[in-house]
């Protein structure tokens, strides 16, 4: 089992001090604890190779992972002076050192690393490695990658107490590491299956290709300049997302149709946000975007739909999607028109701040305007960014 | 910090003997690694309670989950002789022990419960508690939970000592247990809102209310009976939530006719399973679903459509959605004829076996039918435990 101390490893100055040993099982107990509390790998990275490299006194650490489809290791995490210098490294599996722990599923201890045969300078030129030591992270039954640490701080080389220390960190490390992978792979499955099938329904708008993948980055950004926490915009791009969904009960006669609305087209065509409303409403944990996506057709003047809601009473998230989505539809081309320009479509939202529009938001699409800063690439980064990181290739 | 041992609250004895602490700490660790190392709530709930009775030779133990929203801790595993009768058991916060310790975030040590004033019997009429030690659990800052232990083994009552290692203990169990709460809940989510948007579509269609999630009862009925892991089971359900989702591309007016349709209509009709497989393409994630929402309308002669594959060629899962869609199509009611009894049904679609039908898929169907087993309740309740337990209330 990974987490138990190799027997008779321990050198005897080690067994003679259970003290010495209590400290360091409470302070792994500690580390097992505030590693399982988060499920942010980007933290739990960060959190263990601290922690890595005081237990052991190194002079720097670095967690590699396995990309099991490509055979490969990459750097996850690694501090200390190399930091910049390799992080794109990338390591075929059995290859160097790291490579051969992860293929082995064996730890290494080498003292004079430049001599060993499997050596290839994984850290990088300019960085002396005198001593290293690896361990690798197994989670359900599989290796997931690698800790390693190098140099020793004070002495002249890691040692098999090192190891031990090593490997029982290992365990509580390689579970939260991929316990947040697992949470990050459902987020994203949950944010790309959601984005699929909403820009599926919009498919059946002729008028609207991409409008939900923009309408979603211009959300994001609005909301991010209003002060939103990762929490509140992550529900905001899943509203941004369905806004529309309700067009899925509008017919394709009103949908399609090219010029005017009759009254009943008209009323059919407005029935769609509290449609969309409808259908989000049958997802629990979904009840708070259900005003996001029945008012995002509201005014703050109160002369929108459904409910004629004026002012706050419109919440927040509805409108700063309404104004991403005017914002969209104003810059998005047109059979009939061209679409205008970023700088005209913002001045004419700004025309209509506390009509059409919440002044809060419009001053804050202005400030990000002015900035250069509301473009899609940068919504796109901003919601990368809320998915966690991506896996490997 | 929940983790650190509460100082000094050790009796002299046990400071005396620094092996039995460092066994016990080695214990520890091992369990924590163990219970960080499933995301499965069950699991987490049933090694914890047998670890903590073990840790503090307990006679029975319980854990206890708070409702937030309602402000009461429910029963979520308890063994030994009592389980068969509190299961159902509800604790306001607050009240007994168990909701004092909840309420107040402070362990409990009882020596002598029956004259405790907090006590109200939470266990069972028949059950003699003498005494019970009872631990907050925390995770996040916030109180989730509380793990009690009743009646020592052995000995007159809890000690400090075991307060002092159930505490060590609640710290990993705490975390282990938000982390499958967090994952439940997400995939309670993702399923929730694929299914929600997959009736959206569905609903565009007048003759098919409820046919998704028909077809997914029985999907899962036929894939459990052919012996699929709850792993494909789960890529099963999503696959068959999804398989009419390109039905999104057919127009109103070959979805909606009434009366036969001719060429052109019918080739727009059957393009939805290709159409639907390149919906699903886009979510990496949902990759291994492509061919089983592109093959839903194979026939294992060859005779189907998009592609004309035959026998093994059509994926297992489309197999075995063929027969759920075909099973659901043929008992469902439609305004120019009444839907089949399932007798006729699972008759008719035995008769097709080897021409429309895969022999094992049909034959899966004949066993579970003649159980009895071949109902919506019993596909509903094979959902519910893929996706966990649900919450409270």
């Amino acid at each position: 089992m990974a987490s138990a101390p190799p027997s008779g490893s321990a050198p005897p100055s080690e067994e003679g001090d259970p003290r010495r040993r209590l400290a360091e099982y409470e302070t792994l107990l500690e580390i097992g604890v505030e590693l399982a509390g988060t499920l942010d790998r980007q933290r739990v990275l960060e959190l263990a190779v601290q922690h890595a490299e005081r237990l052991c006194r190194a002079e720097t650490g670095s967690i590699w992972e396995l990309d099991e489809e490509r055979g490969e290791l990459f750097f996850r995490v690694v501090r200390g002076r190399v930091a910049g210098r390799i992080r794109d490294l990338r390591v075929p599996l059995g290859a160097g050192v790291v490579g051969a722990v992860a293929a082995s599923g064996e730890p290494a201890l080498v003292d004079d690393v430049e001599h060993d045969p499997r050596w290839r300078g994984e850290a990088a030129a300019g960085f002396t490695t005198r001593g290293l030591v690896a361990v690798p992270l197994v989670a359900r039954g599989r290796v997931i990658g690698v800790l390693q640490l190098l140099n020793p701080v004070g002495r002249a080389a890691f040692d098999e107490d090192d190891l031990r220390r090593l490997r029982l960190f290992a365990g509580p490390l390689a579970h939260a590491l991929e316990n947040a992978r697992l949470h990050e792979a459902e987020k994203r499955q949950f944010r790309d299956t959601v984005t699929a099938l909403a820009e599926a329904v919009e498919k059946r708008d002729p008028y609207t290709g991409g409008h939900i993948r923009r309408v979603v980055c211009y959300s994001l950004l609005l909301g991010r300049e209003l002060g939103l926490a990762d929490a509140e915009l992550e529900q905001l791009w899943v509203g941004a997302a369905l806004h529309d969904i309700g067009k899925i009960a509008v017919p394709d006669a009103v949908l399609r149709k090219e010029g005017p609305l009759d009254v009943a087209e008209r009323a059919a065509m407005d029935r769609h946000p509290s449609a969309g409303a409808e259908i989000v409403s049958r997802v629990r944990s979904l009840q708070p975007l259900v005003p996001v996506v029945r008012s995002h057709h509201e005014r703050v003047d109160g002369g929108g739909y459904p409910d004629g809601l004026a002012g706050e009473a419109i919440p927040l998230a509805a409108r700063i999607v309404a104004v991403a989505d005017t914002f969209d539809a104003m810059t998005s081309d047109r059979p009939y028109r061209r679409g205008l320009g970023p700088e005209t479509a913002a001045a004419e939202i700004v025309r209509h701040a506390g009509r059409q529009h919440a002044p809060e938001v419009v001053a804050a699409l202005e400030r990000l305007h002015r900035r250069g800063e509301f473009t899609l690439a940068a919504g796109e980064e901003l919601l990368a960014s809320l998915s966690g990181h991506p896996d490997a290739g």
